[in-house]
């Protein structure tokens, strides 16, 4: 008998309705291209870190040792919330990092940054259309994909690389009280590479304070530079911030290990949520732990520093010496990325010729909220040596000024 | 400054909205409670396979290897829905294992099964509350709150051992066409340990088919036995079924290796929707994928064959030696668990005297919809040892005959 071709059409029809509201994004697409690539491209796409940071000899010893200290405790199922040796070890690192987690908040350990955001969506999104998600235009993609689930949002503009905080103002005048999330990447912004300063961040707190609006702070990067401006969570005297971070960008993606610090109450749901997912390795929570604990952590966030900021002068010097005029960017920054736009470039549509040329970049119009300029791009500075940035940007100038005549 | 005791009060209310909705898992219960004795009890709540059937030597050579060949490309970020290689791996696995997964299904990676039943009732839950769920009961409490969620429940009895498919036409019938997601776990069934036989899953499918239903086939445990009837997945002509598994039980839970084989069209949201979460860690990926590979799965899934049913001899045995006759269960039986029902006995309350004994087990009122007999007890196979299982046994039998007069 013929197996009929389709699903009943009326779970196909919920199915779409689902996939409908579920955004592809621009940086997986991005992924998949580089995979499917015959050649060796100049990875300027990905957000994985670089791979001479990753420190994988120390890692796998690690793993090694795990194994044979712990046997099959190493290999049971996670606790709800994360190992508890491990909440506090990531306590004690974010101190260290001078990043004091309040004593009434809880550490609940999640399968990376994105999980968090995605537990986070659900504990807070409260799915009666009431909570309006208030974000930085651009700002990552996706991070922001689960919290657009839930909300509706609204994009912050930068004007001259500092967030437009009254534009802040009028939108949460326009939303009212206590229906406000603004979710935050103010230290070395994917894609901007920006960081915000302490003043900007004070009267973030404020307009929170008086808007009622919680806030969320992701902060993957505060290991890139030594001069990091105190983070929201620290600054916060009425428990309006909910921070974010991961292991992703110190140490390795493929770990899947991140965390949420919420007051307690938050926290307590948070993890709750967290065991209908039970998603978390234990074996790599254990990697975690050690890695914490033989101070890995710390050296391979204090190694990383120059080797970024070197590749960011490598950047920057390129940028300079071959982009056309038509090219805009914001100097400096820290972090892995760096947005630029190319006015009467269409970066999506160029993606294919660039990657023809050995190049790939994230087209960064769907970062922008609303959808911004075809011609912005991310540019990563994770995967590429300091000579593939220097050649990557090469190529793209010289693509851009051949497609815009520039 | 004293920091304020209570985090936005509109913002609470959202949080305890969500809280109210949320159950707290008996079985994460029993596990806190393991963790906090001071002795080492006679674990029998546990869902974790036996320790001497998870292969800890091995997987730490296989880690070692995956790091040594692969470096940081088994430290990178994970891609949507799964290594490639290892969907394929998992494929062939399912199929020497006798359950052939159609062309025209593709397989998502999922941070175990519970992770696929969290992405699955997203996609298939609609929000709207026009799909309802039915399940047997008890069926496994865990697994079923994710799907509880986004629709209403409806338990059907076993009668006999038998789910009583009469009672599951009447429950489709009175819902309507294109309505009813039918969640089962027709092979070594949790927490009943019981299998259906073939004519039963025949008529399943008719009424899917009848009533327009979808069903997912929850099957961690078809390798426990090598007498399974064939899986609903294999039977079925229409596309409705759509099949999740997990290495959870085979191979080790902690490193969060399961899977969904779906419709194409249906994997492709799943994978979509997978990409809002990025949970699975890349490092358990290929080590899972080198278990395949290497035969280590397939050896360890027909070693544990004799093993546990060895293990469920013992507690057959022990059952009937100790047991007072308040006591009632179905006897055989295969996979990690068996639930017992001591009439007269509150089992939830008495958990606390049990584990003074030296005993702990799940009470299983919450896995039956709606809520059962206060006397009903999962026993779990996994971690005991035999000895432990018979002395177990003999420890809660006393404690149920001193409670119950019986």
């Amino acid at each position: 008998m013929e197996r009929p071709v389709d699903v009943d059409p009326a779970w196909m029809k919920r199915v779409e309705d689902v996939a409908s509201r579920l955004e592809s994004s621009p940086v997986e697409l991005a992924y998949r291209l580089v995979r499917a690539s015959d050649t060796k491209l100049i990875n300027m796409a990905s957000g994985n870190p670089d791979p001479e940071i990753v420190p994988v000899k120390e890692l796998s010893e690690i793993a090694m040792e795990v194994l044979s200290a712990l046997g099959y405790e190493a290999l049971v199922y996670p606790d709800a919330g994360g190992l508890e040796e491990l909440r506090k070890e990531i306590r004690l690192y974010m101190a260290r990092e001078g990043v004091s987690i309040p004593r009434d908040y809880d550490i609940v350990v999640t399968s990376g940054a994105q999980h968090a955001f995605r537990l986070l969506s659900e504990v807070l999104g409260s799915g009666r259309g009431d909570v309006h998600v208030i974000c930085e235009s651009p700002t990552f993609v996706e991070t922001l994909a689960p919290l657009k689930l839930r909300s509706e949002v609204h994009g912050i503009p930068f004007e001259s690389g500092r967030l437009d905080l009254d534009a802040m103002e009028d939108t949460l005048r326009a939303l009212g009280p206590g229906r406000a999330l603004i979710y935050l990447i103010p230290t070395c912004h994917n894609p901007m590479g920006i960081t915000m300063d302490e003043e900007d961040r004070r009267r973030v707190l404020e307009l929170a304070s008086e808007y009622e609006a919680l806030v969320i702070e992701d902060e993957p990067y505060r290991a890139f530079s030594d001069s990091q401006p105190p983070a929201l969570v620290t600054m916060d005297e009425e428990r309006r911030v909910i921070y974010v971070s991961t292991l992703s960008k110190v140490l390795a993606p493929g770990l899947r290990i991140g965390w949420v610090a919420a007051p307690a109450e938050v926290a307590g749901v948070l993890t709750k949520l967290e065991n209908y997912d039970i998603t978390t390795s234990t074996l790599t929570q254990h990697v975690a732990l050690e890695a914490f604990r033989s101070g890995l952590v710390d050296s391979t966030a204090s190694e990383l520093r120059d080797h970024y900021r070197n590749k960011r002068r490598v950047l920057e010097e390129s940028l300079s010496e071959h982009m056309p005029p038509s090219v805009a960017w914001e100097p400096g920054g820290c972090g892995l990325f760096k947005l630029i736009t190319a006015r009467g470039f269409d970066a999506e549509q160029q993606l294919a010729e660039a990657i023809r040329r050995g190049v790939i970049y994230v087209p960064a119009r769907k970062f922008f909220v609303p959808e911004g300029e075809e011609g912005s791009m991310r540019l990563s500075l994770g995967p590429p040596t300091p000579d593939e940035i220097a050649e990557g940007v090469r190529v793209l100038s010289e693509l851009i000024s051949e497609r815009t005549g520039a």
